[in-house]
C-alpha cells in the first residue's frame, strides 16, 4: 500500500492509551497530511512509502499545542516589571497609566503591520520548541475595531508560519477605561460577538470572571450570546478568588475553565460532569508569585482532564516556552511527566475541541509532529532553558 | 587614531559606574581584542576604524559570565526527576543507586570523548544566550584520574568553542562511595590538589561545606592546601544549614561564597570585610523548591557584591539559561534588573577574580560583548523562555 512518508527508527510518544503510550523503535506513516500507520518496527512492511526518513533513534511526539495564549499585543511591560522590583506598588503603576491599560493603549495605537511584527518573534519562539497549534485570544482592543484587528493579526500569523492558529474572542477581558462593566458587556454580547461570528474571526468566546473584571452573571450573559452565534465557550475562572465561574461555564458546556487556583469541590464536580478541561497556567502562577495552588490532586482524582498552557501575555506570564511551562507544572504543581506532556498534546487538543483531529499519534489524525533529540520523554520536562527540538512536521510536511 | 572595529548606533549597558551605566546611542571600539573606546555618538570621531559595524539601535552588554557551573558530567537524572514526581522518596532513589552517586558512576565510566559530547550541547545553549566566560567545576570524578578527566574536558570545551572556560577543582564535592570523609579529604589535600595544581588544570579550589558533605574544619584544610599550591578558593556554603562556612572562607580570602541561603549576620560581616562575592543560585532554589531565601536585603545593605549563576548541574539545577536565572533572581529573590544584569557581568567577573579584565564595557578590558535585540535592559530579565541574542563578540571578533 502506498504512503507519502514513513518515519522509522524513532521512539514514539503516542499519548494514546495509558500513560504516554510509548513505542520504542517505532514507525509512523502519513499520507495526504494524515497519520495512516503507527506501530513497532517491522509493522509497516506492507507500506510503500514515497519518502523514508531515518530518525536515528530520536523521539517523536505529537506537535505541541498551546491552548491558552494572549500572544498578539503591542507595547512592552518590562519597565513596569523593573519598577515593581524597585518597590513601586501596582496602584502607583496603574495611576501612572501602567498595567493592562497600557497594553490596551499600545494595541489600539498599533497598525495591523505593527501588531504582526511585534507578535512574530513570540510565535517563532513557540514554534522553535515544537508548537504546531496555538490558541490566541483577543482582549487588548476592547472595541469592535481593535478586537477585530487583533483577531485578524492572529489569523495572519497562521498564514505567515506553518502553524494552526485557533482564534478566541476575549472582548470580556477587562472593563475598558471610562466604561461601566454592564453596558460594556451588553455591547460585547449584542454588537461584538455577532460581528466577530459573522466575520468568522473566532471559534470560541472567553470571559475573565473575577472580582476585578466581570461577574458570574455577566459571564453567563456572554456564554448565551456566544452560543446563539454558534461559538464555543471557555472561561478565565477562580484565579484570584472563587466566583464559581468554572461550575457555571461547565453547566453551559464550556470547553475549558482556565487558571482555577481557587476552584472548590462543586466546581470540580461540575467540570467532571460536563467534561470541561482544566487548563492550568503555571507560568502565571510563578510570575505573579501566587501561593494558592490549583487543586491538582482533587482534579486528578475526579478524572477532570488536565491541560497546560503558557498563558503567554505581557502582564502576568511573559512566557514563550512550552517546555518551561512543563517544567513549572512539574516543579511547582507536582504534575507528573506524563501529565505535563499530555497537557501540551492530548488534553490541550481537548481544550480546543480538537481531540479527534490532533494531540495524539493515532491513525486518522493530522500528522503534526515534533521530533526531539532526547533520551527519554522526561527530558522534555526535567531541563530548564534547553531546547532539544530537532524539527517539526506539519500535516505530514517537515517544516 | 587607528582601531580595529567600531560598533556604532548601539545602546550600551556598560555596567560601569552607578546602576547599569547605560549610554544610549553609543559607540564602542576595539583593537587587538581590547576595548579602546566607550562613549556617546560622536565621541569616536578621532578613531579610524578598519571595520565599522552598524548596530541599528541594538543593545550591547558585556558578554555574560556564568561563574558557577557543574557543566561537565555524564549520565541523565531525568528519570530520577520523573520518579520523584510519582512520589518515590530521595531515600529510595539513593538506595537504588540514584542521586549524585549515579552521576559519579556515569562520569567515571565515560571517556573524555563521551564527556565532551555530553557537555557540548549544554555549553552551546549557554553561548546561544550570550555567555563569553563560563566557570566549570569538577566534582563528579572523586578520584584523581576522574577529576583530571573532567578538568581536561572543561579545558577542551574552551578550545572547541569561542568561550573562556575557568576550571575549578571541586574534589571535595561529596564523600565517594565506600570512603570516609576525613581520609578522602586528606587525599584531596595531599594528593589531588598538588597534582591538579602541577598540571595547571584549575585556577581555584571549591568545597561543599554541609552536614551531608564536609565540615568547616575539613573545608579549612582544603583552603590551606589550595593556597599552598597557589590556587584561589571558594565555597558551597550555607545551602541547607548554617555551618559558618562562608565566614571561614572569607577569613581565608575566598573569591566567593555560593548559595548561602542560611547565611547569618556574622557571615555577612566577614564577607563584607574580605570582599568575598555572594554567588546566588536561583535555579537551584527553584528546582529544589527551597523556601529559605538568601538574606538579599542584608547582603545589599552591607555592600557585599552579588553575583548570579546557573549552577548548571544534573541534580539540583538542570539549567542552561542565564536569562532564566536572571528572571528567577528577580521573581523569586526580588533582585532588581540592574542587580540581575550586574550579577551575570561585573560581579560574576569579580567572583572569578577577573574584575579588571572582563564584565564591564570600559577601556582596557577584553572586548567580549553580547548584542541584543531588545528595547531596554529590563527585557533581558522580564521575559521567560525567550532568547533575544543577536550575536556575540569574543576578544573583538564577532563569533
Ligand atoms: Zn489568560
Ligand atoms: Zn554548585
Amino acid at each position: 500500500m502506498h504512503c507519502d512518508t514513513l518515519w522509522y527508527h524513532a521512539n514514539l510518544i503516542t499519548v494514546d492509551g495509558p500513560g504516554l503510550g510509548v513505542i520504542e523503535n517505532g514507525v509512523i506513516a502519513a499520507t495526504d497530511g494524515r497519520i495512516v500507520h503507527v506501530g513497532a518496527a517491522g509493522s509497516a512492511d506492507h507500506l510503500q512509502p514515497a519518502q523514508r526518513i531515518d530518525c536515528a533513534g530520536r523521539w517523536i511526539s505529537p506537535g505541541l499545542i498551546d491552548c491558552h495564549t494572549h500572544l498578539v499585543y503591542a507595547g512592552n511591560r518590562a519597565g513596569e516589571f523593573e519598577q515593581r522590583l524597585q518597590g513601586v506598588s501596582y496602584a502607583d503603576i496603574a495611576r501612572a497609566g501602567g498595567g493592562i491599560v497600557s497594553t490596551v493603549r499600545a494595541t489600539r495605537a498599533a497598525s495591523e503591520a505593527d501588531l504582526l511584527a511585534a507578535s512574530l518573534p513570540r510565535l517563532d519562539a513557540m514554534l522553535a520548541e515544537g508548537i504546531t497549534t496555538l490558541e490566541i485570544k483577543s482582549g487588548y482592543g476592547l472595541t469592535l475595531a481593535d478586537e477585530t484587528k487583533q483577531l485578524t493579526v492572529a489569523r495572519e500569523l497562521g498564514r505567515q508560519r506553518a502553524v494552526e492558529i485557533v482564534p478566541t474572542f476575549l472582548g470580556a477581558h477587562a472593563i475598558p477605561p471610562g466604561r461601566q462593566a454592564q453596558e460594556y458587556i451588553d455591547e460585547v454580547c449584542n454588537v461584538m460577538i455577532p460581528a466577530v461570528a459573522a466575520a468568522g474571526l473566532a471559534e470560541a468566546v472567553d470571559v475573565f470572571c473575577e472580582n476585578i473584571a466581570f461577574s458570574a452573571a455577566q459571564a453567563e450573559q456572554v456564554f448565551l450570546a456566544a452560543q446563539r452565534h454558534g461559538l464555543a465557550i471557555k472561561i478565565h475562572a477562580e484565579q484570584l478568588s472563587n466566583q464559581h465561574g468554572a461550575a457555571l461555564a461547565a453547566r453551559h458546556g464550556a470547553l475549558s475553565a482556565d487558571h482555577i487556583e481557587h476552584l472548590d469541590a462543586d466546581g470540580i464536580a461540575a467540570m467532571r460532569s460536563a467534561g470541561t478541561v482544566a487548563v492550568l497556567l503555571p507560568g502565571a502562577f510563578y510570575f505573579t508569585r501566587d501561593t494558592t495552588l490549583p487543586p491538582i490532586a482533587d482534579l486528578r482524582a475526579a478524572g477532570v482532564p488536565l491541560a497546560l498552557a503558557t498563558d503567554s501575555n505581557p502582564g502576568t506570564s511573559p512566557l514563550t516556552s512550552p517546555l518551561l511551562a512543563m517544567n513549572m507544572a512539574a516543579t511547582l504543581f507536582r504534575m507528573t511527566v506524563a501529565e505535563c506532556i499530555a497537557g501540551f498534546t492530548r488534553e490541550a487538543a481537548r481544550a480546543l475541541g480538537r481531540q479527534d483531529r490532533i494531540g495524539r499519534l493515532a491513525v486518522g489524525l493530522d500528522c503534526d509532529l515534533a521530533l526531539w533529540d532526547i533520551e527519554a520523554p522526561a527530558d522534555l520536562v526535567y531541563r530548564m532553558g534547553f531546547n532539544p527540538l530537532h524539527g517539526r512536521v506539519m500535516r505530514g510536511q517537515p517544516v
